[in-house]
């Protein structure tokens, strides 16, 4: 175990990140984008880190994608020069203060939209500014929650709506398949991803009908990305989760537990009859099932010894994280020999708001030696 | 209402802590300690706020109680007098920080331990230091979580083992019965709170009997607090959330919605068929159904217009956050008539982590003043 010292050492409760595993899921997911001719704008609401975006642009992405405004702001101050916002920003004062910005910062601003309050912000932040935005209609593909249907009766009016505002420019069509976290596995997933390049397709030819170019058409999720087999009309994807993975990319058939790169380094504080108990409770794995509200998910993470790699070998003997409290993990231990003062790995469900809940990721560098990154967008507002 | 207009104009999301009725459950359950002649040593991990252990301590709050070592820091740090770090502190390198910081701050260090691995470690940072450590022995009542039951065999020995290492001092037994968040109603949680009593004093007789004074029985959780009729024989109380309570207070019937006095201000960005979407999701309001991984909760708080006051009356307008994803929430309408950039208030399950998440609490004064809190001890680790 290579760095077996490190993860023995460090305070714990640790987020370490495996730099070997996530430079292989950087590679994987770049080489994606250019056999399908895509560009990748991945979605930095996993990591927040300004060190990974960095990577992230070294591997040949064309920009970054956020969550939020508050997000934004942080990769746009830190050099990064195309942003789009995948957020409904509906209020005029966040809009403005990410137009300042980014024009500050030579940064491209792109946003989306799915209603008229949204482009009445977007419209009066770009009107204060020398450089035009450019937005995205956003397409919902199934997950219910953002975004115009593709075949909604305004979706040509507004894409007309958008062209004819001042400084805004119609980008395309963004959407998110979100609702592959509740399929049952990677040929499912792939289905859905299908679907949405369809209903993607759809809509722009509606659009085209109406007499306006759809220059661009942008999908996300890491599920949908790594089991499609047909992006054909697809102009870039925005997953994010596939920097690190986590057991629900597993559970999805989208990654193996070999390629999971992110872990919890957490010691036993206490034993019971049926527990071990851990440092890292809900205020550190938080209580995810799964993205989206994934329900039918049984415990909040695996944990295995540190001595062991955390890979398919290792999955005989992990052992469930089978409830939390704010600072406890309950790891059920069926008699395994574990004491007080030993230390487990835990791989959560949910990787994203794992890092969220966390101040530094620790990274285990290839030569034996650790960065620590600060996880610089997390928990702000604006 | 009369925080309308700051309601109206805050950054969303935004969570909120309405001061009259903070005020309120503080002198509640300071009188609740007076009247049963108990010592009142709240638990700050549900609000990690300076300020608010300072309003508790203004209450008659004889100290405060932290759940891990980084809290207890800034709490030691910005000089509160008594601190009891109520988890197994197991590593020598946090006990050693703890211990010079309170030395340094004239501050009072109180632990908890259950197993020799936390003694030893105790043990070790009381000795490079000139100042006595008080140690609890902690005490399962049912949680099933950290501590001795009270009819384990090593409970008297441990106890003197405390009392024999030079510089630890054995103060007690201590207890949290976590388990009545899995109660019915404020009948079962009065019945957990007595065989929580009755444990610990059965402890107390068994360790009196072999010849070892036990000072102090301190008892925790705010629902066992509010349903409790019987003191006789504890020395102190430990709740932490019924500063704010929650959706969990008052499904437990310990609290009622007009005694809530923590919510979250959010914008609805996106309207569907089925949902109003909300700018807070599992990275605002958490994913918790409740503390220690509740079960049978349905949704993740309850949404108020508002122009509604947050009582009894809200409660047949209360739409249900039914689904999160990490920044959006799903807020069944029903077909009532939201709009985009209608805000409304959304109390939680659980307050603790919503705090977490945090950077501040935007405090609503009773003459219409606004402050802004820190939340100064939120994803420390140490």
């Amino acid at each position: 175990m290579q760095h077996l010292d490190a993860l023995q050492s460090i305070q714990t409760p640790a987020v370490v990140v495996d730099r070997e595993r996530l430079s292989h899921n950087l590679a994987r997911v770049q080489k994606i984008a250019e056999e399908n001719g895509l560009r990748l704008r991945p979605h930095i609401k996993t990591h927040k880190c300004i060190e990974l975006a960095r990577m992230q642009l070294d591997y040949g992405a064309c920009g970054i994608t956020a969550a939020k405004a508050s997000e934004a702001l942080v990769f746009i101050e830190s050099g990064v020069s195309s942003v789009t916002v995948a957020y409904p920003v509906i209020d005029p004062c966040k809009a403005r203060t990410l137009v300042k910005v980014a024009v500050a910062s030579k940064c491209e601003l792109r946003f989306i939209a799915d209603n008229e309050r949204t482009l009445e912000a977007l419209g009066q932040a770009a009107a204060e500014s020398d450089n035009a935005i450019g937005v995205f209609i956003k397409i919902d593909v199934g997950l219910g929650r953002v975004g115009l249907k593709p075949d909604a009766e305004e979706l040509s009016s507004m894409a007309h709506a958008i062209a004819k505002t001042p400084k805004l420019e119609f980008r395309g069509l963004l959407s998110h398949a979100g609702q592959c976290y509740a399929a049952n596995g990677r040929k499912e997933v792939r289905k859905i991803a299908e679907s949405e390049r369809r209903q993607l397709l759809m809509a722009q030819d509606r659009i085209e009908q109406s007499g306006l170019q759809v220059p661009e058409l942008s999908v996300g999720s890491t599920p949908t990305v790594l089991a499609a087999e047909n992006f054909e009309g697809l102009s870039e994807i925005r997953p994010g989760n596939y920097v690190f993975c986590d057991l629900t990319a597993v559970r999805l058939g989208v990654a193996t537990l070999a390629e999971v790169a992110l872990s919890v380094v957490t010691s036993v504080v206490s034993m019971n009859e049926t527990y071990a108990i851990i440092d890292a409770g809900s205020k550190v794995l938080s209580s995810d099932l799964g993205p989206h509200g994934s329900s039918g998910v049984r415990g909040f993470g695996k944990a295995v010894p540190l001595e062991l790699e955390i890979d398919n070998g290792a999955s005989s003997s992990a052992l469930s994280v089978e409830r939390l409290s704010e600072e406890h993990g309950f790891v059920r231990h069926g008699g395994v020999d574990i004491r007080v003062g030993d230390r487990l790995r835990v791989v959560p469900n949910h990787s994203c708001p794992v890092v969220n809940l966390a101040d530094y990721l620790w990274i285990m560098n290839q030569d034996r030696t650790t960065d620590r990154w600060k996880v610089a967008a997390a928990g702000r507002v604006i």
